[in-house]
């Protein structure tokens, strides 16, 4: 006498727990044995029309709840273990839920990250996701946020603020308006606000090297912010360095977003960190062997203010708002 | 330049994360310290309107959003580590705030299991709280729920049906009418809907006795159900054996209620395990001496039907349902 919710977990979810931990998800809880290796934990939620949008195609929903939560584990120098999942659904839609679980395990295979339990409930309000992930690294490596030093090279993956124009042009913004002819970026900078790319492939560079890390989730500056606070520093920025697309680029050239609109944008999922000097070569070099762009932007600098971003005539630009804040 | 969301969270939550783990909920992640013990991950959601009422009280709350957690871990046989929250609030209310962390700090703190990081966003639904509790069980000793063999003797800890009969009278039902001068019986069912009691105090005996155990949280009649399909095997429990608080008692003595509804309803958060008969008498005891009541209501028997519930005849009666399920 199976329920709809168990009959819905056999179907769609149970071909994914493919670990031993999860135990078929058959048990009340997931175990995992006993090792050396520390355990690192974390867990985002995204919920409809706040992290992403209603008519979001279900796949791209999958991918970026699990991808939020491994960009952590990649900034904290961790190798996922696997995760829980919470579903929080109005209905049983089921070519919905068919396609946002066969995502979810293309990518739990991709990022080896496989599930290992959680809950199905209803609501009456908007689709909520709630994903904890766990990653495994030797013991006391994990890297923090709180050590950066003053004179480390501040520097970031990627490239910033895509995903605040992917989430403008998707709402009919300006970015949308200055991109009419240039379908391929409007098309990129709108997968990297569906779909981020978790830097998982540095982690292993980020523990030899990272004084510090974050992954940069509410907005470049803000988060910067965050982590000289922790680390009792401040730092400076150039402008100039924060590394752009060409699609974000083509945007700013039309006069659709300004830079400093984008450090305060969120969404970005690239990794923050803080390399002091000596190690600064060989971390840029693990990282292109990893594949992941590593670019300097700028320095770890003593004080407690807010960090400085500096325009090209070396003056600080004020932000009137540093990040995406939920209340 | 701290958001409101970092402001609520340093307020409201941060006197909470006490555990190293936690990193004072200044990272990205929290950390657990590789042991030789197996990890318990158990993760479960109340949403408004459906696991709680939008009236109750935010202590009882965040009471039940924890304890849903902590009675899986019980039932597995594991000690509590922490837990992970994620809150999803319409705006945040401070009063609301401030009862609700006290009162989730307080049972942090009764239980042991202290907070160790989270998320908090926003939601234009109803408010749902997720948290996913870490236990600890010494290597390969987690309870499962597939261990039940022919002839082991099925219990449970406390009493049933309180909590649907405390729902019951909260939506002003049958069970209500039946006990207009019984404010303390109202009171106590209600109590029990709203806060259910986790039973740690047996994890050890459950560890040392039972061959298979979980939480009956669905309903003791769906709940049996899936512990015998996991484990090849079926059960008949005797219906007078089933432990009744005198409050249900008394409602079903007024015909308010049946005993046919009380084992298919929801939120009892009680241990439902098999016992091989020959450890019964050292479980007992060392349930009596960790002071939690358990009752022996039936056996595991050979099949791989339904449970039999049975009634004073010794016929199997038909229950129209067996549990609550989402969808």
């Amino acid at each position: 006498m199976a329920s709809g919710e168990d009959d819905l977990i056999a179907k769609y979810f149970r071909p994914l727990a493919n670990a031993p931990a999860s135990l078929g998800l058959l048990d009340d809880a997931a175990v995992l044995e006993g090792l050396g290796d520390d355990l690192v934990l974390t867990t985002d939620a995204i919920v409809e029309g706040v992290h992403y949008l209603a008519g979001d195609p279900p796949d791209t929903i999958a991918r970026k709840a699990l991808r939020v939560n491994l960009s952590d584990l990649a900034a904290k120098g961790a190798s996922p273990v696997g995760f829980l999942l919470t579903l929080a659904l109005r209905k049983a839609n089921e070519a919905w839920l068919a396609a946002f679980a066969g995502a979810l395990g293309e990518d739990a295979t991709t990022f080896a990250c496989p599930l290992l339990g959680g809950d199905t409930v209803s609501t009456s309000g908007p689709v909520m996701i709630s994903i904890t992930a766990f990653g495994r690294v030797p013991k006391g490596e994990m890297v923090r946020r709180h050590g950066a030093r003053i004179g480390d090279i501040v520097a970031v993956t990627g490239t910033i603020g895509d995903a605040a124009l992917g989430l403008d042009i998707l709402r009919g913004g300006r970015a949308a308006a200055a991109l009419p002819s240039h379908r391929r970026e409007a098309e990129y900078l709108i997968d990297r606000y569906r779909v981020p790319q978790p830097r998982l492939a540095i982690a292993a560079a980020l523990r030899a090297s990272a004084g510090a890390a974050m992954d940069v989730s509410d907005g470049l500056a803000g988060d910067l912010a965050k982590l000289c606070a922790v680390s009792g520093v401040s730092a400076t920025v150039e402008l100039a360095k924060v590394p752009l697309s060409p699609a974000a680029r083509a945007v700013i050239t039309r006069g659709a977003a300004t830079i400093e609109a984008l450090i305060a944008g969120g969404d970005d999922y690239e990794v923050l960190c803080a390399i002091p000097a000596e190690r600064w070569s060989s971390f840029a070099a693990a990282a292109t062997a990893a594949g992941v762009a590593v670019t300097e932007i700028g320095m770890i600098a003593a004080g407690s203010g807010t960090p400085a971003f500096l325009d090209a005539a070396g003056n600080a630009i004020k932000l009137s708002q540093t990040s995406y804040s939920h209340f």
